[in-house]
């Protein structure tokens, strides 16, 4: 069974195998060598010179570690949404008690950085923007870079979900501004789920010392603390290390430029062999994502079924839409350890599939 | 290498090689199956036949959710605590807002169930009592059923710690009308650390229903919802679940009876070992731990010094003091996946390596 959801993403074998390491102190020097190791390398790929710490949860509970280690209830902030992950990184904002100006934009579309001048402008007591890079739910990249900008001109915090771009599109934390960044291991570090990446910058850290939401386990101040001792405040997922160090090894051997041109490629093919089969892509294809494509399901065919068909008949894991969007689209991961005959497998049985279901193949 | 620490603890060959497993969908039906598997078999070990959910995270991860889900900002909270674990539980209560009554018993001691009651009579307005089943940094296991007793007299809500000794300690979540109990995967359930497992009585439910102490990532409802459909809100650690499921299936061949004899065993072999090298236990003996036996360090000896010897030069790695404790105990772990033959190993090096400290055995 081939899995081509956007995450968790398939392992390398040798990922695979570091999972299978007998436990250690995570309080001793094995650990701590292995942690500075590693945080080392996530600063490259995080492209910042400021701190990265390691949380051991989801990437949603990154998510909730961003909010409550940056804000204090009562704090106005806006969030940028074009779907279901943007509304989340809303949901959890006002789940602690900020005040969430909502600017929504049509799911598929890009977010329009400069739509959010507007509402700066008309509120200065909005202290942060929260802003998805890579819309999982419906395969758009909206321009960070942009939105960043645009942050940075009004002097608000920008905290950033990059849990399904960090370490396979490019997003330069320190360059652009941004100040708090999540990510998960189960997306682009060919790593199993379970721990999740933040990167904190130096207004970052300001805001941290002001916000008073409360928090404890996701506390970015004991978590750089514990760092500084090489270690995590509590028991962290130790065999995900093990397979994150290896991870990040190949990483750096691929290099970051490489990385993100194989990530382009495999977009762009996954793009063309969906168009080649007649279908259309959901996402406004300036903006379509190199990490997961997502597809208008064609008129009559209900994407839960096509992704029943090719997952039992065709041995592939796709993923069906989400929200709104369940039956009407289905999507492609192809982000982290995937290759380009790995794309073209996924097109080929989409070819045998989708006849099944009516669907009637283009000529040619 | 040998480790003795309290968590995380080794694990079986075979659990560790299912940590190895490729990725699958966690949205799909071979996960399903293994999350209603594992669930099931965790609430017989935890002897309900209430809910058991299952999160990501460490297990102060779960401490969290358990205070978020069952208080709400100003509620009144009786701390029971006798160490670090104790103390920390309570902290967690107060940065979300509990106003928390500590009643405190000295480290090394047991807490007296029966001291809770003056507090509880004097103030009707205590909503909830927090204990620790088995103190993991002085090696105490708590009379968990008597202080379950006084807080059902009262009528109070219970939130149980129980993180180093569910599945090794006798613990009757039902019988004994504990309503919120957590513990960690990488404790007595022979697997790496990044689960957490979380009881929720009828009472907890209620509770939960009124709480509103602000929460998303833990929330109660979500993990309850989504386990009707044989998932988990957020992406779980998948490759922890592939291991508990080996893990349990272990463990429901060995028995709860025999689980629970075995570390009585160990824990009796562990004492008396120590006891036999002319040391003292640190616990109060009527209240010995069966996962965890602290010593304290024999005049002159930094326990430290003690700890990096036996690991340096011994192959074995114990646990050092924490807190006001650092120096001045150590700490054996007997939980989990442990033989009688390994604890013979750690008092024969014991043996060894005490003398090196200027330590010197008793005669015969």
């Amino acid at each position: 069974m081939s899995l081509r959801i956007p995450g968790p993403t398939p392992c390398p074998e040798n990922v695979l195998q570091a999972m299978s390491k007998q436990m250690i102190n995570h309080r001793g020097k094995e650990f701590g060598t292995l942690i500075q190791q590693v945080t080392s390398r996530l600063k490259e790929l995080f492209q910042t010179k400021g701190d990265v710490l390691i949380l051991t949860s989801s990437g949603t509970g990154s998510m909730e570690a961003a909010i409550v280690n940056s804000l204090s209830p009562g704090d106005k902030v806006l969030s940028l949404s074009n779907g279901v992950f943007g509304d989340r990184f809303a949901t959890i904002a006002e789940r602690f008690g900020a005040e969430v100006t909502r600017l929504t934009f049509e799911w598929g579309r890009a977010i329009d950085p400069d739509a959010a001048k507007p509402a700066l402008e008309s509120d200065p007591k909005i202290k942060a923007v929260l802003v998805t890079h890579n819309e999982t739910s419906t395969g758009v990249t909206n321009d960070l870079a942009a939105v960043a900008n645009v942050a940075k001109q009004y002097d608000k915090l920008l905290l950033v979900d990059a849990i399904s771009s960090l370490g396979c599109i490019d997003l330069q934390v320190d360059a652009w501004g941004c100040d708090v960044v999540v990510t998960g291991s189960q997306k682009g570090w060919m790593v199993p789920p379970g721990l999740a990446f933040v990167s904190v910058s130096q207004r970052g850290w300001q805001a941290h010392a002001e916000a008073k939401m409360p928090r404890f386990y996701w506390d970015f101040s004991k978590a750089k603390d514990f760092l500084g001792k090489s270690q995590t405040p509590w028991t962290p997922a130790v065999s995900v290390f093990y397979a994150l160090g290896i991870a990040l090894e190949m990483m750096a051997e691929e290099g970051l430029p490489n990385i993100f041109a194989r990530h382009a490629h495999l977009g762009q093919r996954t793009r063309e062999g969906v168009k080649a089969l007649g279908l259309s892509l959901f996402a406004d294809e300036k903006h379509a994502s190199n990490t997961v494509t997502a597809i208008s399901s064609p008129s009559g065919v209900d994407s839960k079924r096509l992704v029943d068909t090719v997952r039992e008949e065709h041995g592939i894991v796709l993923a069906g839409g989400q929200g709104n969007l369940a039956g009407k689209i289905f999507r492609i991961g192809h982000l982290g350890f995937v290759t380009e005959a790995d794309i073209d497998g996924v097109i080929a049985q989409l070819r045998l599939a989708l006849p099944k279901l009516g669907y009637k193949l283009p000529a040619g």
